[in-house]
């Protein structure tokens, strides 16, 4: 009897749910619901008078996770026509750090009618970034007091964390703050929704919630040296029961059951992170081989067996991507968003028109065209820093950089550049770990640049000299959710006992490689070295001139 | 009884004759003569077989410029039904150098039957940019034998230049050297063929062939050290007597007289060049105020009371712009050129679109989104050396930066840019001539781009803090040759007895004055400090990043 497990994918717009064969992992049905209410950053939804967000803010609303549970899981059952009682898992993967204040039965603060019109009370997305002032008074802090955690997230940590929502929460809201019984991640949070029994992820509380399984939280002396009302934050507001991803969290209730279609008792999974839970899915359960989720930035995951500090990285968890190893996650915060801003911005007229006339995408013509060029024939040399530096440098306040241009510089040559220098980027980080004691011999790709841009995989390929192979799922990180789910209804119930086996059925990839051609990786070596030049004496303090402008920048936007 | 002075202007692609009113410098009328070879970069017109021209080759046909006076003298004499009696003088101004080797007639080599097919029996316009091995070795040559004459050029000539084009005629070419009684800048051609005598300007001798009134050419030796052959090319095919811009050339022949209707024996003044004709046409005839001519590229001019050692001007000329003074010349080689490269290549669209709707010009819709920022506000900072840096580094192979992009950088932003590139570059060059002992305190502008661009105009007085008047006539350069015609003249002849005179009744400037604005000049200042670094860092050999590129892209482009 074929049995099957489903995935549910939590992304910024939407949710997604898969239906997968647990035996192969062979995807029979998807279904996404685009939330109600998007990502608020104008203005809260459904209030009576009109309450503003201010700049830089990003909210969710949690209703609509909920829709997705009750929308998506009961459309894939009817398209499919599978029997729910041979649906025998669930699990989750969630943006992160995307967080909420609840009460203690788990109602969201924002549903309560009384707080519906404080933005502080609704769920703040991951890239809410208003808390900065919070993040650096807790990078300052755990600096002065020389706590060594903060190595374990490359020295800083950012605003888009757990602390830094929670203290702005604290901040600006302390009325919030104090009326929330829990802070927890919306991944948690549905979990607790779907089962009925409040659990926390190992993913999250050590990706972005400074946790670590042998030594905990940091100690209620830096909370009340970050301020005296948090000094019991973690007893208080959150718990020091930490899950390992792969566990059980519970069966579905009664009411997951009603909403969803599936069987009371499904097994459902501990809550994980989209980015985290596609390793195993890629195929990757032990160390050696990066995983990189490709989208409009880029994910970096790799496992090692040892604990390392590796400078600029975003964090290592132990059991924080799969049970047994070091997770060790890096980033580059700007890749498609990258080419998205330079088709937008930059791309003339008569492209656009060649584009529509042969009725391909802007960006395959691009790509055609940037595909004519030898490496180095542009002659330019780019840095990738239109949105700051995540890895290895971790500095919001970098910017972009274009060198070599001439009279004769076409629209193909810089698109080619930005992608050469997004690749550059990816080798800093794969050789930073190298370098650290992270040993990397193979990436594999997933997300939706390996599938849109041959060009951009080979070139990939070329500047770091690693192979490249690539997911055969579209849908990786709900291939992965649906792999935890099957893990935690386990092998008994017609799953598996271990992520590795699930792994091992369930993980494909396509059996096309991009391979480093030598030739170009010869040209690409010459240019990375003059990469490297311009990083480090833009980005480690030689020439400030990019934190100057933004100065003045800042100063020009506020005469009045 | 009103008497009338010609003008005639020969540019890259066509000449223009403007008719003014010697009392007062009104331009009466004006016509032009596209030329019919224009500029000659592919093959050779009119040949019987093809033959095509190597890459940076740019050639024209000398009788283009006999079209010239055949075609627009007859026109503007009709069209103003002036009496060619009245006209008492004609003066010419030229592109430079645009060289051609000619027989002792001033037949021009290439009007000969059996050499016609040969490129280099043709005019090599001032954009021939074939004879760079020559240029070097000119340079360095002239380097070993330590011969001080190269620091009057900055410490290096251009391959644009007479001696590079002669020394590649002798390589590539010496039958065509041997065949040549004479070589000669077009520009005195052109007065050779209106007045059947032969005459050198000490305009283009000075700053194109190492000429200097104090100390002649270059000797015998150095020539010989160049290449035996070259020698006595002084003597064989040149000549030592070097008149002073301002004198009047000889009278008009009965052929000129044919050709033109103008009457026989109408004074014709020295040959002279576009650049520097405009000088007194802008008013200026003394220190302190230097000339900007600025279209494709900007030419900047100031004279000087003393002999100075500039470093990476191009040229200092006693006598060479205005007699009496020493002429100092710089440039930008990238300034209209760079805004019309971004226009074509990096424009979106949906601006095309919004300019076609409202029916402007694109740079016009561009001009005004840039000019609602605010100095600073884009955050962005370029190097304005998308075609090389003529002054002060004179470099062809530095290359164009642009620093501070985010993902929020719009158009209008990268375009106000590179203005203020362009910008920063001139006051570069005004420093530099202040910091060495050539004073300057006020700027005039001529060429197209003070009428198209008031934004730019601003920009350039905030950043370099000084004031900019603009030459009320469009036509600066014709009607600068138009009055030393009305010098060649000479007062008895109801003309003037100086370029000082004619400039005082015949030159006139816009009440319009661009005035640096304080609150601007004051974020301008720390722009450039930030330029200045990036300038001296990427141009002055700490990271020659640039040439790197540029290397690695001849080896790509050469790769089979």
């Amino acid at each position: 009897m074929t049995k099957y497990a489903i995935g549910v994918d939590f992304g910024t717009e939407s949710g997604r749910a898969v239906l997968v064969d647990v035996a192969d992992g062979r995807e029979i049905t998807s279904s996404v619901y685009p939330y109600s209410h998007g990502v608020i950053d104008e203005k809260l939804p459904l209030t009576e008078k009109e309450i503003l967000l201010e700049p830089d803010w990003a909210l969710q609303d949690p209703e609509d996770y909920l829709r997705t549970f009750q929308t998506t899981i009961p459309a894939i059952l009817k398209e499919s026509k599978v029997d729910p009682a041979d649906v025998i898992g669930l699990g989750v993967d969630f943006t992160a750090c995307t967080m909420l204040p609840v009460k203690e039965d788990g109602t969201p603060l924002c549903l309560l009618p009384d707080l519906r019109d404080k933005p502080h009370a609704w769920v703040k997305l991951w890239k809410h970034h208003a808390a900065q002032p919070e993040a650096d008074k807790i990078n300052s802090t755990a600096v002065r007091m020389k706590l060594g955690w903060l190595d374990r997230y490359g020295g800083k940590i950012s605003s888009e964390w757990f602390f830094s929502k929670v203290l702005q929460i604290l901040d600006e809201a302390p009325e919030i703050y104090k009326a929330a019984d829990r802070m927890l991640e919306a991944t948690d949070w549905v979990i607790w929704q779907l089962t009925g029994v409040e659990t926390r992820n190992s993913c999250t509380a050590g990706y972005k919630a400074l946790w670590s399984k042998r030594e905990g939280f940091p100690d209620k002396t830096y909370f009340k040296a970050l301020d005296p009302r948090l000094e019991n934050v973690i007893d208080e507001k959150m718990t020091r029961n930490i899950q390992p991803i792969g566990n059980r969290a519970g069966g579905l209730s009664e009411q997951g059951s009603k909403w969803t279609g599936l069987l009371p008792g499904t097994a459902i999974a501990i809550a994980n992170v989209d980015a985290h839970v596609a390793v195993p899915a890629a195929t990757v359960t032990g160390p050696g081989r990066m995983v990189m989720i490709m989208g409009t930035s880029i994910c970096h995951m790799v496992l090692g067996e040892e604990e390392h500090i590796v400078p600029g990285m975003c964090g290592y968890v132990e059991d924080g991507i799969i049970p047994g190893y070091f997770g060790y996650e890096a980033g580059q915060s700007c890749v498609g968003d990258h080419f998205a801003w330079f088709v937008e911005n930059c791309i003339p007229g008569r492209y656009e028109r060649e584009a529509n006339e042969r009725d391909i995408d802007i960006h395959q013509l691009l790509e055609e065209k940037a595909a004519k060029l030898r490496p180095g024939e542009s002659g330019l040399l780019a840095l990738d820093w239109w949105n700051g530096n995540r890895s290895v440098l971790v500095d919001v306040n970098l910017t972009g950089l274009l060198l070599g241009a001439t009279l004769a510089t076409k629209a193909e040559e810089i698109y080619r550049a930005l992608i050469e220098a997004t690749a550059y980027g990816t080798r800093m980080i794969v050789e930073t770990f190298q370098k650290n004691g992270v040993p990397i011999h193979e990436l594999v790709a997933c997300g939706g640049l390996p599938e849109k841009n041959k060009l951009l995989m080979q070139i990939y390929a070329d500047v770091t000299g690693c192979e490249i192979k690539v997911t055969a799922s579209k849908q990786t990180p709900a291939l992965g959710s649906a792999m935890f789910g099957a893990v935690a209804a386990g092998g008994n119930a017609g799953g598996y006992n271990s992520i590795y086996e699930a792994a091992q059925n369930m993980a494909h990839l396509k059996k096309e490689v991009f391979k480093p051609i030598p030739e170009n990786q010869k040209i690409y070596n010459e240019l990375f070295a003059e990469y490297v030049l311009l990083h480090d004496y833009f980005g480690r303090g030689e020439n400030d001139v990019m934190k100057t402008l933004k100065r003045i920048k800042v100063e020009a936007k506020h005469v009045e």
